[in-house]
């Protein structure tokens, strides 16, 4: 019989963000508090993330390291993957900061991940030692974190195609076609016809037109539209 | 700052199965080996689960069940959900099955919960202890096994109208369409318009005919069809 040992349980969150131009991801710097002198490496990201406390469920984890980290409450977290493989631990820089962080003897760690879409504007870090990097071009970061946020993007790629109402969650109230076939474009990794673009949001049905047209732009104004949520649901199949 | 304990780490795996009339679930006889004049109750059925071993992956892990069961391997399972209430444990003699079973001191369990769909004919159950029960009509599980089943229904309802492709694996490798439309009916829960899906079976492409029909039956004998996996991915949108 094998021998078992339980496993740490902890919450990892992806936060994409979209700033008009590109996708980002929310990160943190583990060294922030570190003395100059004591750092070994000048900047170290890893995703926001928590062990998940005593009498804590898995999902309150993540809305909480959310909360602490951005302000933000009732914000949609989805759970998209449990990262789970013996070798997570295996970068011996990892294994330090993590004991020295959790003052725990930590041999294997099995993380939760959620992602989570917000308005880069309306967060409020609450902490210095968050920031805003591109999705698509990410440094090493720590533990299996790169993977983590593949697999996140890999999920909302599937996700908008099915049920793209949680990209609307990027966007500003109003918004420009142009706006929202970027972002597409983005979460996919290629670019779409725009033709058939305009044609799909007609057809779409929930994204509809409001009085109103850019301003201050040195192109020709482009109209805005809003997302429709009740037309959105009255549309749905099943 | 709050104490921070680890909970033991478990996978459990909801085994979907189909009859031809009805959606069934693979469930374990927990107290099987007990003799009866030590049983409290009869029946208490759960899930197939286990605590995840050291070193071994959490997908591992299912796979490892999976296949100790039925005998059955390269089986898909998907990954649906984590269910990690502080709570799971509350029911006394789910607490103390857990501990005899394990010899643990569990006093939490976060468990990661897969769903697979497979051949009921194709598995040689390996073990006494396993029942195919009707997945509508369930009595009183262990611990929250009830509820994880109801989401990995309702997980399964949602993958099949965007990828119908799991379906395939619960029905023969030549079928009809009345078989199909029984087992979209049963996961969906609703009647369906027999004209609708007949159309809706044409236009897929990848439903394709066979040259043969029904045999020996006493209604008038229906065609046969069979999932052409080649014509589905050319099929695919993206």
């Amino acid at each position: 019989m094998n021998v078992r040992l339980n496993p740490h349980v902890s919450v990892d969150c992806v936060i994409f963000g979209f700033d008009g131009q590109s996708l980002k991801v929310l990160l943190i710097d583990r060294n922030y508090d570190i003395p100059p002198e004591k750092l070994t490496k000048p900047l170290t990201l890893k995703l926001p993330g928590s062990m998940v406390y005593d009498d804590e469920d898995v999902d309150t984890a993540a809305t909480r390291v959310l909360k602490e980290l951005t302000g933000l409450e009732n914000i949609f977290l989805k759970q998209f993957h449990v990262f789970g493989s013996p070798d997570r631990l295996k970068k011996e820089e990892d294994l330090i900061w993590l004991q020295a962080e959790t003052h725990m003897k930590i041999k294997r760690v099995v993380t939760i991940a959620y992602y989570s879409l917000i308005k880069i504007h309306k967060t409020t870090p609450s902490d210095g030692r968050v920031v805003w990097l591109d999705a698509m071009n990410l440094p090493e970061l720590a533990f299996d974190h790169n993977n983590i946020i593949q697999v996140g993007l890999q999920t909302l790629q599937k996700e908008i195609q099915h049920e793209p109402i949680e990209l609307f969650e990027l966007l500003p109230k109003k918004f420009t076609i142009r706006q929202l076939q970027t972002l597409y474009e983005l979460i996919l990794g290629k670019k779409l016809d725009n033709r058939n673009f305009r044609k799909s949001v007609s057809r779409s049905g929930y994204i509809v037109p409001v009085n109103e047209k850019e301003r201050n732009v040195a192109h020709k104004p482009a109209q805005y539209y809003r997302f429709s949520h009740s037309r959105y649901l009255k549309n749905q199949k099943l």
